[in-house]
């Protein structure tokens, strides 16, 4: 695939972030590719005028063939977000520490973007989740996330109730905080924390992580990416919610149901041909030492 | 100790343990007890005039040699609190379900009164811890628990940050959903679900379980029962909880702290001497099976 | 598929085993099926010369169209072993408490196998995991597992290091009592003991366990079934075995090197279309009190 | 307490353990104290004759007033074992990586050495646990442990079964691969790998943590330091092993007893007063970062 315009989505409150864009604009601009930025960020990285066409936030991205994420693993969530409908590859640069998501270092910004135009790099596919709300004969919310959906407590509420069926199956009732229904891109998020395992990127499978559940013996589930979990609501009057890749709330309603199945929109991330999947996990859970 | 005087707390909301507090009211009469309910109470479980004296709410327990809770575990942290200033020992009655907090069944609650009221009885000591919110000088709140305290996220919060301290020495920084400070009493309860160990009653200790914690060797820590925890909150705007028995809720402030250690004030429990706490873990638990 | 050719496989030990054979036997004889059964069942179960042909067993199975197993799941890892070269399909009777593969009790026997005889009978692929043991350029042991391949620390060592791979790429450095490598029908046995998530018999990927970890963020691993999994000694001079669907035992030596790759032989096992694995699983785990 | 004779323990198989022991030797003889090694010790470090006494392995420690440990923790258990009947306390000296017993860095030794000298240490009672095997009447085994005592299965066997009582109360039954019981100084070993949680070293109270238990609702148990925690083997013909701070093996036998409580010898260690557990966890378990 030849990349010859790119976009680049930026982290606005960062300062490294908004450098690194400058000179990442620069440096495109200067080997000749066509670059796009949204205006918010070509103002505040200080973009000189001719290095990169500037757009409203809700036409990026529009026609380029890839864009640069450079920020951290929020960042990379939010662009992943814009290229749902457009199926632009993402490459991600982390401004501090190793994200999972943003596994290229700041300081090797330019080699890795070397080794992409050049055609050396490696096309990951990566799983979404498409989560529907159904109620009472409606559907209030319909979207897409590349890491986890969870259902939750509200925070004055004890504890919340539901049942599980995977495809009509009834799979089991739970009393918990909530439950973590995530792709295998968010194994490494919020569902690591609650105790789940790992699952490697390519695993076609879905992961249900119940958040301090009642029943002791209620445990992490992975179960076929082919299926649809449904999560019916089923105590009344209690506060509930839903949490969309960590970054959104959406109060639910009693005798809600909430179906996610595989987005057949895949993110697809650009990876340098000598990263894989385990030396990241190596290096953030610092398995080695 | 003589059993003359005798309270009834009872949950209001079952129409059951209505009725067996109608029931033991007349039953404590006829074997010439002196009984003191409250007036919702009395007159929801129709209890005739004479086989129990009247009292509003705030009245009771006092006075009283000891109080006979019918309800479930909800029902007894709530007697729990009422006679936390008076020392009077409880009696639990459950009207469903084994609970670890009222372990005599309804259908067993004469013959265990029989009991007590013969001076057949094992008192047990249930520690309390004394908790309270330190900000800018002043103390907001001051309360006592039974099961635990627990500090978490408000609902739309992604993570909060806290540090702890026991006796000045700094513990552990961690970035979690909450943390739960709990009594041997309280590690059958939230802290359990949250991935706790099970605390014996007569431990002189404290259960500190992190709630989904980011960083994954944060472990169940057990301290010492004669020092003092501190939580203090990092993160700023970010919106934060205190949980006190799973019944209230507070709403924490930018560098709260929070301060936890045992009360002077213990909870004394009535026991059949036959009963032991193993009994009632392995029931719960379904570790026989 | 017509079922005219009907092996039974029994444990041996269990009298009430023998006596759900010898009923099976008559049952299907006088259906006018064709039974076979090894020597030391036909003699132990006393079956009637007519009702049944004898075999020695290493003949069994062969050439019949199922195979009817009574016993419990250790009886159902021996016969998933005796049909792995001529892919027979199992319907598993077991003859106490439910098995997570012996599905259909006792009671329901003959009704089982009248709706498998009629056709109606669901067919489900189970993996199996191809185990190689690589040793100075020899291969001392293959063989293949249903559930799942332990590579553990004898009895009077300390604790055995390994360094794990997938595909050539490294994976982690561990020092644990062992590693457990199980697929998604092993995830309900001792994986599960080990912390291990539950994966859906469908899903396509191996899963690894480690055992009582060294390093508290190993964590249990989904990874492609499509991989290879390497496993190498690393520390010398420590007892450290291999176990077999928890059924033999071979000691490995220094330097020894344990691949694991999915097999192409699958095991193929009959079920009542109305029975689905979170049934099982809820009765086993007890998720429904 | 004035530390005018003091013995050094070291691990012989360290070199830079030796070189460690003979520059304390010659320091402590400078400064005027009367030093003490072991044969072996002496002469694998080539300490000079006129700066410490020689004795036997058998005679050491005996008059000391204190005992330096040089090594990591598996020499310190070692040495705790040396004076268990002598009640000299111990400083640890460890020779590379922090160890949770060894806390001073080889390159503090001389600093740590003079504070303590000066009367600048605190000491810290480290509780003991005290091990008996009942076997038909007869007691085969009596010993005491600081970090864990371990009953579990033998290579071979599945699995292993038992009961746990304390003081005469039944606690559980378990199917499981062991059981670790441990002081509070124990939890951070063994126990911490199989998921118990930490117990500061100032609790009094015993850590039940059972091993890759088949019961899920199993936790770990904290009971009283009061209390006897008795293991009764209940399936025969299985090989059962005990392992004591993982430095020594014993065959059980079927019905085999094990009793184990608090002993009444508590290990003295030597602490600067400026550190305390927390920092040693925190640098342990990497908790910072």
């Amino acid at each position: 695939m030849d990349m010859h315009h790119i976009g680049i989505i930026t982290k606005l409150s960062d300062p490294r972030a908004l450098e690194a864009t400058r000179q990442m604009a620069e440096w495109l601009h200067q080997d000749g590719r066509r670059v796009t930025v949204v205006n918010e960020i070509a103002q505040a990285a200080s973009i000189p005028k001719q290095c990169a066409a500037r757009k409203v936030q809700e036409q990026l991205p529009e026609g380029q063939d890839m864009v640069v994420v450079i920020g951290g693993d929020g960042t990379f969530i939010a662009a992943a977000r814009a290229v749902e409908e457009v199926d632009v590859p993402l490459l991600g640069i982390n401004m501090g520490r190793l994200g999972f998501l943003t596994e290229t270092s700041r300081d090797d910004m330019f080699e890795a973007m070397t080794r992409v135009l050049a055609g050396e790099y490696r096309v990951e596919e990566r799983m979404r989740l498409s989560v529907q709300v159904l109620r009472q004969g409606r559907i209030p919310l319909t979207c897409r996330v590349l890491n986890d959906v969870v259902v939750h407590k509200g925070e004055l509420a004890r504890m919340m109730e539901f049942d599980v069926s995977m495809d009509d199956q009834f799979v089991f009732s739970s009393r918990a905080d909530g439950l973590i229904v995530a792709t295998p891109t968010g194994s490494t998020a919020y569902a690591l924390s609650a105790g789940g395992p790992i699952l490697h990127p390519s695993v076609n499978a879905i992961l249900l992580v119940p958040i301090c559940p009642h029943t002791l013996t209620n445990r992490p589930i992975v179960v076929p990416g082919i299926g649809t979990a449904c999560i019916t609501l089923t105590a009344n009057g209690v506060d509930r919610l839903l949490t969309l890749d960590g970054q959104a709330g959406f109060a639910l309603a009693d005798d809600d149901q909430i179906l996610v199945r595989r987005s057949t929109h895949s993110l697809r991330v650009l990876h340098a041909p000598d990263r894989n999947h385990y030396t990241i996990l190596r290096e953030k859970l610092r398995w080695g030492e």
